[in-house]
């Protein structure tokens, strides 16, 4: 990038303290940076590795620049959307080359623009549409009749099946699944009835699905991943859920059938929603909890079965308290 | 679909409580129904959205339909059911066209079914057999001497590795993995010490696998998954462990080492059953305990650790009311 | 394997209680064994099933011996490890048999060494390196620039994304993907902002990564998995997280974004573990638990949140207690 930290501000907000015309020529970490390099300090884990660090500055923000004092800083209100926008210019989205690879499998009866990039191995099956420079990555298979937005990303080996549709922007990590059948059966006398599932996903534009995640279809109608959306590797969505818009939910999250996430409400990683239960809109769900009743809008929740944080905090305060009393006698 | 209440009642079951002459041509949700549609109403999450609807009647149990008045119900004894017969015969499963798609890599020393539908990119290994009517989807693998069954659908990027054995009628979700190495390693002074998995998995008759599940081969032996079960997306199941005949696993459960599940159990979401464990026939696992002593055959626990549900309640309740009191002091 | 307990014992080491003449000719579990193999019986739960079994003679350790009286028996102080040494000798690694499969997509712009097996539909892209006897299976790809030691198995379907590395001798379980983008999004009033992921993963040597596995790339920098960690199916590494050496997670393990892992901890399934936390080196974590804050070295936790094993033991006491003595009342 070499740029002095003078310029990064003048660019990108915030201010310097310190020596601000020491030039950066590369962004490491705080343990990997060498003496040219700009280092991101976003924690405060980082600021014992920061006495050690051979970095010529940090991006740092205003509470731990207190704590730093032997090294120039960048100080930015809000240094990880600065280094967002570093990253954004140091590495741009690449220009999507277009092209058919002669080991891709395209059906002639699909239609995909000529602008798309389909890599080896990739299949379209009949019927799918694919828009304007979206890239369908190795291995990758859009089934019958799915529709795909234009300037999406399909990773490598991801499955987008029959009848799903995406919109534009849309991001679909390494092996993930949109559209795989959800888990409806009826227990019989004779063991559990299959309930056909006969429904779609919908994908809205700027929505992304992490590696190894899998979105079932509705039994009838929609599962549906609202307008920007961001769900990481591994994350099971059942069918009919509903996720809101700006959502976020961590690696390994669950959702069960008709459950319904709220716009902006953030999940941490490995929670559970149980089956037709609201989170409310903007909510926050502490990681691996439990969610066995609604949330409400805004609220935080955590534990299993999850409750508002605070009081989950104040009882494994008081049965440890409890625990050591009666060490005591 | 285009019958009438009156119609659906004989064909299916159940009373019409209101106007039985009224034809529906369609099945949508409460939310998403046109008029001329019916909705099945299978929740009490849904009354709140029913109010709205605009479906054209509601198919419903007996204690739901006392909560709805302004439309005509078609009241069953069993509402599931009948949605699943309904969708079985308007969505029949699709008559299997055979063939071989010219992508498809199909080793000369396997056996394969002439009536079997082997799909774009599918790779079948040396000494497969594959039965009448089976699907192999696109992209999906049959290893080395992997045995499969008759009319079995193996989804899209599934894989069912070396020496497998699957039954008839045996569903296989898009991207899982049958046969994978169980983690089998003995700590020593010189690290982990890989123990070679040799066995295989056997999957009976009518058994289920969701999408990116895995069930790992026996270390010597088996991995056992009885006649009907249902493992649900991203299910683990570790080597050497039995599931009984039509047990239900819901989404992201973990099953360790040699445990058991019992015929007919049912274990909801991100449930975890420790190594050599066993979960009695018929019990039920609330969605994200943590099984760590064997459930005796018929119980309902819940927890982590996993207790009777009932015990499990009061606890939290008893723990909770213990921090009111001592807030109210 | 035709040989006699006598012989077993001379070349595997332990002692024989009873009739040590006797030739074993397979290995089986108790419950699958026939009236010529040997059977290890590694766990108090095979006792039961040890009256009935039809095996010639169990391979067993001191503790259980004293248990087992109706057959002859190999003891053996570590009985794991033995097995481990037989099943080496009786499933030897198979010879790798060079040679590049016509279907697989090998750019000329890469490496490979012409001792390596590149099975079917295989992607290997430009400019990666594939060392000396590596085995890229069916349906595997390896990503632009991506650096593969000597003697890997890199199992079907899997994914080596662009730019990683792997040392020698790893093993890459089938469908895993080792390379995904990280969950790197900051809040803003827009919805949530990306910060692309420039970094890579690296997997040192006699790494294992178990079926459907994720390990995430760095933001910047690395993620580094240590030499012979194991990681088992369904594990969600996040980005710039370490694994230290030896360490062994069990399956569905997640690890958030710069965590760590200590050198020779060990992971139970379903664990969690937050943020920018520290396990240290030989800790050990109890299946399920939720790992909230640092983790001395050689401690052993458990719970959510994770606290000292015996605390957390005693605080289930307690409150079960409580509930009993409220009963009693």
């Amino acid at each position: 990038m070499h740029r002095s930290l003078a310029q990064l501000c003048a660019d990108f907000g915030g201010t310097i303290k310190g020596e601000s015309e020491i030039v950066v020529t590369g962004l490491a970490t705080p343990e990997q940076a060498g003496p040219e390099d700009l280092a991101p300090l976003l924690h405060h884990r980082f600021l014992v590795a920061s006495t050690t660090s051979r970095a010529a500055a940090f991006l740092i923000d205003e509470r731990l620049a207190a704590r730093v004092t032997d090294r120039p800083l960048w100080v930015h209100p809000r240094p990880r959307l600065a280094l967002a926008r570093i990253l954004e210019e140091l590495h741009p989205e690449p220009h999507v080359l277009p092209g058919i690879d002669p080991t891709a499998r395209v059906s002639a009866m699909s239609d995909v623009d000529p602008s798309c990039r389909i890599e080896a191995m990739a299949v379209i099956e009949d019927g799918a549409v694919v828009a304007a420079r979206t890239v369908v990555g190795a291995r990758a298979l859009v089934g019958i009749g799915a529709r795909i937005g234009q300037d999406c990303r399909l990773g490598p080996g991801c499955m987008v099946l029959g009848g799903c549709v995406l919109g534009d922007r849309v991001r679909i990590g390494p092996g993930a699944v949109v559209g795989s059948d959800g888990f409806g059966f009826v227990p019989t006398d004779q063991g559990p009835c299959r309930v056909q599932q006969t429904g779609h996903v919908v994908l809205e534009d700027d929505v992304e699905i992490g590696a190894l995640a899998a979105v079932d279809r509705g039994a009838i109608g929609e599962t549906v991943i609202r307008r920007g959306a961001k769900l990481d590797n591994m994350v099971h969505v059942g069918h009919n859920a509903e996720v809101g818009q700006h959502a976020m939910l961590a690696a390994q999250c669950g959702l069960a059938g008709s459950s319904r996430v709220g716009a902006g409400a953030l999940l941490g990683g490995q929670v559970g929603v149980g089956d037709h239960l609201h989170v409310g809109p903007g909510a926050r769900i502490a990681a691996k909890s439990g969610v066995a009743g609604d949330v409400p809008a805004g609220a935080t929740y955590a534990g299993y079965p999850a409750v508002p944080r605070s009081k989950w905090l104040r009882a494994w305060a008081t049965l440890l308290r409890s625990l050591d009393a009666r060490r005591g006698r």
